[in-house]
């Protein structure tokens, strides 16, 4: 069994932003060498995602209202977690609603994806440097 | 390690459906022949799950109506996915509170499961063909 | 390849509550001897979460707050899965908000993890011993 591993570092200059990780990933499974397996991508943070869904910037912008719908930044005071001096407990709401990891299928050394997939990561509390995991197992 | 792939193909006649797939992984599983490993099942479609919970009708008509109000369909120029000429991009949302995949570990060549679990795909913009992958890894 | 298997097992006395699971599921590595692989926590009830994220008791106040909005327990009567005589629906909704699994890299013998990421046992109907499942593949 083979196993390879990369980080992926990004820095969203605001609060919320939604990339396209599939190329940085694919780049890491080409270096891998791996043909058949599987990769984990997940956010090594608590308030940033990993997920799969379409690159259409209507939709995207569909996520952000929605997310706020649900989990609201505003007002900072709603939130327990806040008084530790954070303002980020929405970031932690809205994570677990898109997910923290993707686990894709590896077959002939591809991402077997169906026709729109592709790898985003969910950033939902910016302004820093926040790293995403790709593990890779398999022959 | 062993590597073992299958598509399931659904056609789904309304917009929405939950179908029980439990039945399709552990004949794929047998048939790949691993004993210890894991498996991965995904929506190859950004608009459909694959998830684990109960198989009673009753629950079924409450996840219908839960996710219809967390992101309902109409109408359909609440989203701005929906002026590329699409009308599912309550579909991308409903996916995402539902998940795109799951994975199951193999035991003595068997699904893992307590209980109650049993797998589903979820289809929330039906009427065409669409599929699953079942990944199996292991030995 | 090796893999290795541990059930966690939990009884929560009263209806909610969230359980670092961290220690366990670090045991269960160090007992495999697993160095480089995958590690997938899965609820074995259809009730119930295995989640990542903060180990701050506000925002679990806040997880708490937020998803009896989003899922409400009462009143029972608006569930139809209740009529079987059951009361808890809510919890199969929670449980998919959470998450039902989390699959981590294991890097040099260790969990791969960010710097704040703890692993818990989301329980949404308690009240009855339940369980986790730890399956470890690798070498």
């Amino acid at each position: 069994m083979k196993s390879f591993r990369r980080e992926l570092w990004f820095e969203v200059p605001g609060r919320r932003a939604l990339l396209n990780i599939t190329p940085q990933v694919e780049s890491a499974l080409a270096e891998s060498g791996v043909r058949e397996g599987l990769v984990l991508v997940n956010a090594m943070h608590i308030t940033a995602s990993v997920f799969i869904n379409d690159d259409e910037s209507g939709l995207h912008a569909d996520f952000e209202t929605w997310l706020e719908g649900l989990a609201p930044h505003a007002p900072s005071t709603r939130y327990r977690h806040n008084r530790t001096g954070e303002d980020n407990a929405d970031a932690h709401l809205k994570r677990q609603v898109m997910g923290r990891e993707v686990v894709v299928a590896i077959t002939a050394g591809r991402l077997d994806f169906g026709p729109w997939e592709q790898i985003f990561y969910g950033e939902f509390d910016g302004g820093r440097r926040k790293r995403v995991l790709v593990k890779i197992i398999g022959e």
